[in-house]
């Protein structure tokens, strides 16, 4: 027999998913407008952010990273962010999102691939609702480290 | 104490952002397979799909743009509308979907990424469920104006 | 009067959805971690993955595949499996799901697009949850077979 709080529990879940699937997938058009606030507040205030070739440590670092020269200019000429769907996993109040992304730069009046990468979201279940506490994104280029990041939680 | 019409609303949210995913998620196959009826329906009778080339004011303006030689010689070619995960924002009756897009388009025994956009949907519930209102999309080249329509809701 | 057994009917429905949209978001992340053992494991044991160059006719099939030296090199020169957003159709305990996908390869320190597809999965609900039964990739290079895998389920 099915109860309210069994339904109410599955219900709960379907939302986490639904919630850190937008979270993700809020990133890219965020990054894209060069909208700091809105990029930054997806992560935790110590919220990790770990590129290849950039270490953003904290919240403020993030914010800092999109309002740079080198962010409004890739967006001045024009750039995608493009994420892939996302598989995530919720275990209670902590959750794992792996997903793919592109970088497709406008450079000499033709779009290019300029990144492909392996992204790792962890995320935590917070008072203001889910945010991402560590990403780390690696870009695809053969390293046996950025493969790894695609595997299971 | 949960009840069930708090639960059937939670649900509700739910079943539209699944909706409205799911039509944006529609749009790349159908207009890919050159499905006219199938692409026009996912707009009101009086919907506008406006992109940076073309202003289609209406259904059977973009039913007739898939059924045009312009977009059969596209899909003759090969070609792919390759849509980003969408980040949707119902509020009652309306909503807002935004994600990016890009168009690859089989050239000389190549892919190549002819096109990349911001894509901004607005959305209302209608009798026969959600339908696209107006659509705008942008190529994202550069011009502050395609940012924009990635910003929030 | 809405009651629990249409709210659970309705719930599951969306945790259906759920499920196949994470099976499908699950493929490219695992492919290109080369995990063939959680690749192989979103097949039914007699699953079929029909792709344009090979036919593999059961989940041994396609372990093989994962393992493959040709599957090895191309992750290991950097290869991503980048799948479009999912539109699914559940039909009891049968579903289609239909989605675009692209092949990102890294060669020559430059990312290419090295192919872009269409995909059908066909999918079964099994004691183990949903698993797919045929998988049909044919390359968006103008070909109207491919296209037509696009079309409604």
């Amino acid at each position: 027999m099915t109860d309210i709080a069994d339904l109410e529990a599955r219900l709960r879940r379907l939302e986490d998913i639904e919630e850190i699937t937008r979270l993700v997938a809020s990133y890219g058009p965020a990054v894209d407008a060069g909208l700091a606030e809105e990029v930054s507040g997806l992560w935790t205030e110590d919220g990790v952010y770990d590129v290849d070739e950039l270490f953003m440590g904290d919240r403020a670092a993030i914010h800092a990273m999109v309002d740079s020269d080198a962010h409004q200019g890739l967006i001045g000429n024009g750039c995608t962010h493009f994420l892939g769907p996302v598989r995530v996993d919720v275990d209670g109040d902590e959750a794992i999102a792996v997903c793919h992304s592109i970088l497709v730069a406008y450079h000499k009046e033709r779009y290019v691939v300029a990144r492909s990468g392996a992204n790792r979201w962890e995320l935590r279940r917070t008072s203001d609702g889910w945010r991402a506490v560590h990403r780390t994104t690696r870009a695809l280029d053969g390293d046996a480290k950025a493969r790894a990041l695609l595997g299971p939680a």
